[in-house]
């Protein structure tokens, strides 16, 4: 990489405070940045790198006291340096294009132009692969599924029969889609499988991550709503449904049938229970347990979940309940004392009786 | 799919409220249904979909008010529905039997009649495989492995050496069995490897679900019992032990050594400590952390999990804990009024002396 | 195997109690031991077992009164066991050596001496493999991507693009190393993806459980230092950083950015927030949720996590928590009836007024 600071400005749409024509050789974070390098600050939890950091230029959202660093103001230097990454960054390497010649393809399989299907695939009969899109190593795909165009499958990739993907569709390594949902009729001691004669959706855009399993529907299906991005190792169970642009961390769990609005956020280690409903924008915190449906907005916390401002408050009050039981046992005391007292002088000159209660 | 509501009748010993001759062309939930469909009714928090569904007709436990919609009287309507889906059903397309020219099998290699083995499968030397298993392409079979009969073993199970497996045995796409137990001896700060030389045991009637990790013993077995069903992404250490008929959901974790009993219950997320016995019929409720034995029947719940009970009783009071707090501060300044009040009082007219207590 | 004790105690260097020409032929748990089994006692949980066992030899680290038995003392049973397993137990059965004919090998791919590599080995163009690597089959290796010598990568592990792999690396069934790390910049309602154009660098003696996730870095290196053990169905984000010889259990996760210490003890199913960092010798319990970095040495438990003292008083405290709240409502009425009874009493007798206050 060789660009000047300039064409970098000129790809982020940015303004420059200092030496538009600086050579710029390489791309980093703050912390490890050496010089040459184009950085970024987004988070201000790193605004004290700003000081220390051997970058060359850095992308801000504002101009800061940074005199010895050319920095480049943009309004959102996250979404910036993705720019420029993609711009200037290393390319991944897709697969050469075309059919590698070990790739077994079914019959009545329909296959799109401009393809890279690589080596050991498996297509079976009736599928339909569109335009553009990337097999690569070891995938399989199984009868009449049909995934659109400019999709990227990454290696070891399992995708079932009869589902149905949709374009520009991202799936990591050792992702498993339409594997039957966990169901049973328990009779007399013997848990009767029940059949998953349903499928899976993943609408257009969707990214998932490695190792994640979306399960097929008992019937109906199991659907990925458009714009809807799955980090990895997460289970999303049969019949499960999301809307558009939810986030799911890595390691969440969502249990059958449960519904999720659009917008959704659910982050690492969250588990949702079954036949739910999540509304839209609503949030969901690390490693809550989510037993109840969730009005939109809504941020919960914990496990069980509650709204988030209740639960910190009594994660605040557990952190002093030690201390409160203190003061309860003292208390206790002190009011024993005091009846004692009050039972002494009413015994000797008070109105009523009562003498008994004070042990 | 033409069939009648008497066919449906028919196949679940089912009475018929309303016209047994109606035709029936689909199979639904009752909320996705269309005109036509057969549904069901098994959840309670279901039953107000009877008023609205657009299903022809419903599986019910018992008769419903519901004039507009044929209803089929059945003991257990989920089970009945799994056997209309499996009798009516689209059914699942295994791969064709025979074995594909590029499976690769090792010398001594045992195979059974009727096998279907799909392309890229590895069977390694001295492996066994049963009558009527199926194997779908890129699965991995280790040395001296024996397989059963009536097996489904989906893409991209990695099975190692020496493991014994049942009949009618399911193994979803990504499921790893036999990777070594997590075992070290750390001698001057290096974490040495303990060999893991014994094997996975997994018994007839088993189901596993997608990318589940299942340890081979550090030496003996580790040992999944007849008719026990784990869902996906589920982890079982090494030298585990579970049970006849247990259900594991998904994204549970069992660490090393521990003994469930039969029927026993981990719900998704709950993690088992090691070395622990889990009695006959126990339940573990979800996201749950067991880091003692629990008794036979036991329900328990909360990290560290307690007795279902005492762990819901604690969590009203945790809820209940902020106001607490409020009062127990109230309280402070309440006894430590009335002690001042009394103090007065019995400096000015009591019986004792301690007047020095009041501030 | 048919060995003497005396054979066990000179590979382990111990001290025999007992007759030293005794043959053994087994190898077992304490619990499992037929006779003629040499076995070990190194968790003192297990001592009860030593009364029973039908074990012929076992290794202790001290005399036990246990006449039945031979004994051979050695300081960690656990290690010599490790090593008694290992010299003359089953041994795992690699590959045959030798690369076979239906691996796909790229353009300017080095490979080493002594290599064994399995059917449907995927090697992309400028991979390096170093000697005596083993690469069982169905495993991927990506462009450029470098793996070191004497390593073993079970079936169908994906590592994708200029990764760099150390020496004496053991990689499970199912690990997908590098894959995109989970970062958007989420503009006017469209998740856009970043670029994650970094590497993995896993150091010399790490081993990683069956099924688990080391996404690249968003760019630089997601890092695993040397010796470090990751257990199955682990999450490790991008741009994480381990030191040297880190314990990571089953189903942790540790989430973008964060950096580990050496000798780092996650159990399993911890959770990890982004952007920390925890100190060496730090140790976090199962299940914890980890939102603040941690110092060296310190023990946290909990979710949200604290220092292990702390939350176990807590703990203790909840579980006393109802029968507190019963205390703190038997005191507001005995307070309430003492301002009754003071009241009266002053109201009667006293110095001042406030007649009012009873009620």
């Amino acid at each position: 990489m060789r660009v000047t600071v300039r064409d970098v400005a000129q790809v982020v749409g940015g303004t420059i405070i200092g030496d538009a024509d600086q050579l710029l050789t390489g791309i980093s974070s703050l912390a490890e940045a050496s010089s040459g390098d184009i950085s970024f600050l987004a988070n201000p939890k790193y605004e004290p790198y700003l000081a220390e950091t051997r970058a060359t230029a850095v992308l801000v959202a504002s101009a800061h006291k940074a005199p010895n660093i050319i920095q480049v103001v943009v309004p959102n230097p996250d979404f910036a340096f993705a720019k420029v990454v993609a711009t200037f960054g290393p390319k991944a390497v897709p697969p050469p294009p075309g059919i590698h010649p070990s790739a077994v393809i079914g019959d009545n399989v329909t296959l799109g132009a401009n393809l890279a299907i690589g080596p050991y695939v498996v297509i079976a009969d009736g599928a339909t692969i569109g335009d553009n899109t990337v097999l690569y190593p070891h995938v399989y795909i199984g009868h009449d599924t049909a995934i659109g165009s400019d999709c990227t499958i990454y290696p070891q990739v399992s995708i079932r029969e009869r589902c149905r993907i949709g374009s520009r569709v991202i799936l990591h390594s050792g992702v498993v889609i339409g594997s039957d949902g966990f169901g049973y009729a328990s009779v007399e001691g013997v848990h009767h499988k029940i059949p998953q004669v349903g499928i899976v959706v993943i609408e257009d855009d969707v990214e998932i991550g490695a190792n994640s399993c979306l399960d097929r529907a008992r019937f109906g299906r199991t659907r990925i709503g458009k714009g809807t991005k799955i980090d990895n190792l997460v289970q999303i169970a049969h019949n499960v449904e999301t809307g558009h642009h939810c986030i799911i961390v890595a390691q969440v769990g969502v249990a059958g049938s449960t519904k999720l609005g659009n917008y959704v956020t659910l982050a690492g280690q969250a588990g949702i229970s079954g036949h739910l409903s999540i509304g839209d924008y609503a949030m969901v915190t690390g490693k809550a347990g989510v037993s109840k449906s969730i009005p939109p907005r809504m941020v919960v916390r914990g496990s069980p979940a509650q709204e988030i401002k209740s639960c910190q408050a009594q994660e605040v009050a557990v952190r002093r309940l030690p201390a409160t039981q203190a003061t309860v046992k003292e208390l206790l005391g002190r009011v024993a004392e005091l009846e004692r007292r009050l039972g002494e002088l009413t015994g000797q000159g008070g109105a009523g009786a009562a003498p008994e209660k004070a042990p």
